[in-house]
């Protein structure tokens, strides 16, 4: 993977795009610390980041790198109260990076999305909740964007594969989709001339919503949707970046493209039926619809991996409420790609979403600094998963209602309606 | 690297090496744990280890990626307190894994021998010697054969290029010296069957001169060398494996053809000239020599970076002194190769050698349960440098001194003379 590319400049858009996480994605500022957990393909990229990291005056630059196949082999091989365990090292590591240091957090993603298709999806749910719960008190330092954090890709070639089956050059091809929909120009200037660009656009969608101050959403489409969506008092929408707690803007996906906030978990009425596959645990789930009442999934089904579906939303107590609702137009740049990503990352930002499981605080005022009981009573969801799915199509639309019941149109056959 | 390879039945090569590591190299036995710590570059080899592990019954399977470049960054551009610290994470990380789980430690080499060649020396020999200070608890693990360890090789890029400078496929072609010097096979069976004649030979010699307890060594070489080498009283000449705290045999070198022991730190005298290079962290010293006094180094010179040299030799109080002593006869298989590998590991196994710097415990009698000041009295030197270098050659004689002042000629021209 690392030898051959004939992307033209390939090297200068590379360093572009590592430019791009570390300074507008992260926002590394001087003496801050950074950590880097990335796939063990590309080591290149991840010497780009290092190199950013530095130049914008980084102290300390901590690198993890991951390798699924020896995580494969651990479900394969170790006993659960193995796979279930989290060692003192790795909390202590936790402690002293996110506590002590608030430390700038890279997950470089590129999974290949049928990884753990072979393994017993109870031995990874089990894992994955036992280890949550351990490590649970750094869950906040992400979700309430006290430090800096940040979900970037790089195509790995099993990645790449899946998404581009019949092509010789899947990884080149992958590569290309990346610094598209990542808006990475081969001149740095025009890169951060892109993305302010952007982020002004997304901001001023996300202004009108917050002036609106609607209650309520209904979703409706001809698949079969229809879906009542309750939002809480002071809800907050959010698109692109976030401050963390020292006040420094960051964006923590690239590319992004929706304008988020949370639901009320227990005012959800109604069907979702899920429009693009959700990798899950290395496993695709596909062709998938939820029924909610009063917020709780009461009934569901997947043609593809339902057993997964079931592990996912029995993670905890809370895995069967909504924690965020996104709005992404049919005619985003990622989905006028007309890819199908297998990479939530990139699915998301291609189509109207929800995600199970926690609720970003921020999305209410206020709400960074309330504990879960306070968060549960005004309708904010808490749990140890976070799982989008993705719900637009060509047909969506949604319909808003104010705090005088009137009603706006603010997506209609599948775009922005205003 | 990980893609194209045209050596015949290479899956199945690198499947016996990584067993042989495993099961011949540290022997991992059922419920033990395994730290494996591997270059970025050839992930397949270490899935490789790391399936061999569970296969032996391995309890819970650590992988360390290694990546030189990102040390590299960090020497460039990390202040000296950084470079210089061990964070409290990874002291209770070795804590768990040496002194709890008595690990198995599986160390893959594969430097670029002209890495840091550009880093000034200073920086990283103050880094080196404060952190090997930090965690100076835990090196008698290995250095005393507590644990079960193994240092054992891959051919990375950079590495193979400096060994084959005009080959356009150096990778494989280094890979083909290593299955070859490393007696690796198709069949495993027949790995196997090479491995213990081998074992067989080399501890034949080490009983030799284990029965004649020598007491002094005389070195002499038409290149100037010519020095007297006292040894311990009770010393112990190694060869191949030895016996970690457990009793299970492990094999801590792929390839080996060393039989070693440790010299009287005070009782060297004279002058040795190195006959290959020397690679000391990532620069290549060359063309150097030493003279000693009363076991100290008093004089020495490297045509080739000295400054380097210099560091080495004022890492600590002790690193003047020698603490290895290894008989190879010029003819063993990786001399009779004719290639200069630029790594310890291999070249040290082509030539006659001695370590500056700490002893083996093990080489005299219950080393291994006495305190550096018990091992300092009886002769043995105590260091946090342990740096093999080599002075075989086709004209060396060596003689040695028995109880009775007997001489006997153990080297002659270079190879045995028993």
């Amino acid at each position: 993977m690392e030898s051959k590319n004939n992307i033209k400049n390939f090297d200068k858009l590379l360093e572009n795009y590592a430019k791009l996480a570390i300074e507008i994605g992260v926002n590394v500022q001087k003496d801050e610390d950074v950590l880097i957990k990335a796939p063990v393909e590309f080591p290149l990229f991840v010497q780009k980041l290092v190199k950013a990291s530095y130049e914008r005056g980084a102290n300390e630059v901590f690198v993890e790198y991951k390798d699924e196949n020896l995580l494969k082999l651990k479900y394969l091989n170790e006993k659960q109260n193995i796979l279930n365990n989290v060692h003192d090292f790795e909390i202590e590591k936790l402690r002293y990076l996110y506590k002590e240091r608030k430390v700038n957090v890279i997950n470089v993603v590129g999974e290949d999305p049928d990884i753990f298709k072979d393994i017993d999806a109870k031995i990874i749910a089990q894992s994955n909740a036992k280890k949550s719960e351990k490590i649970k008190e750094f869950r906040k330092y992400t979700m309430n964007d006290i430090i800096s954090w940040l979900v970037i890709s790089i195509p790995t070639e099993k990645w790449a594969k899946k998404v581009f089956p019949n092509s010789k050059e899947s990884v080149n091809d992958l590569w290309k989709e990346i610094f598209k929909t990542s808006r990475v120009d081969e001149s740095y200037e025009k890169t951060k001339e892109n993305w302010n660009k952007h982020i002004e656009n997304l901001n001023k969608r996300a202004d009108f919503l917050n002036s609106k101050k609607f209650k309520r959403l209904i979703y409706t489409s001809e698949n079969g949707t229809n879906l009542h969506v309750n939002l809480p008092k002071n809800h907050i929408w959010l698109s692109a970046g976030s401050k963390n707690e020292k006040g420094n803007y960051f964006i923590p996906n690239i590319p992004t493209e929706e304008v988020f906030s949370a639901p009320d978990k227990f005012g959800v009425n109604g069907k979702l039926v899920a429009t693009k596959p959700l990798v899950y645990n290395g496993v695709v789930i596909n062709d998938f619809y939820f029924e909610f009442k009063d917020g709780k999934v009461i009934n569901s089904f997947a043609k593809e991996n339902n057993d997964t579906l079931n592990e996912m939303l029995n993670m905890d107590e809370n895995s069967k409420y909504l924690g965020e609702i996104a709005l992404v137009p049919y005619n985003s740049p990622i989905s006028l790609s007309n890819i199908l990503f297998f990479n939530t990352l990139f699915d998301e930002n291609a189509s109207c979403h929800f995600a199970l499981g926690e609720a970003y605080p921020t999305c209410v005022e206020n709400g960074a600094n309330l504990n879960s009981e306070e968060l549960e009573k005004i309708g904010l969801n808490t749990s140890v998963i976070h799982e989008d799915f993705m719900v637009g199509n060509k047909d969506l639309n949604i319909t808003a209602i104010n705090e005088n019941n009137e009603e706006i149109t603010i997506f209609k056959d599948g775009i922005w309606a205003f």
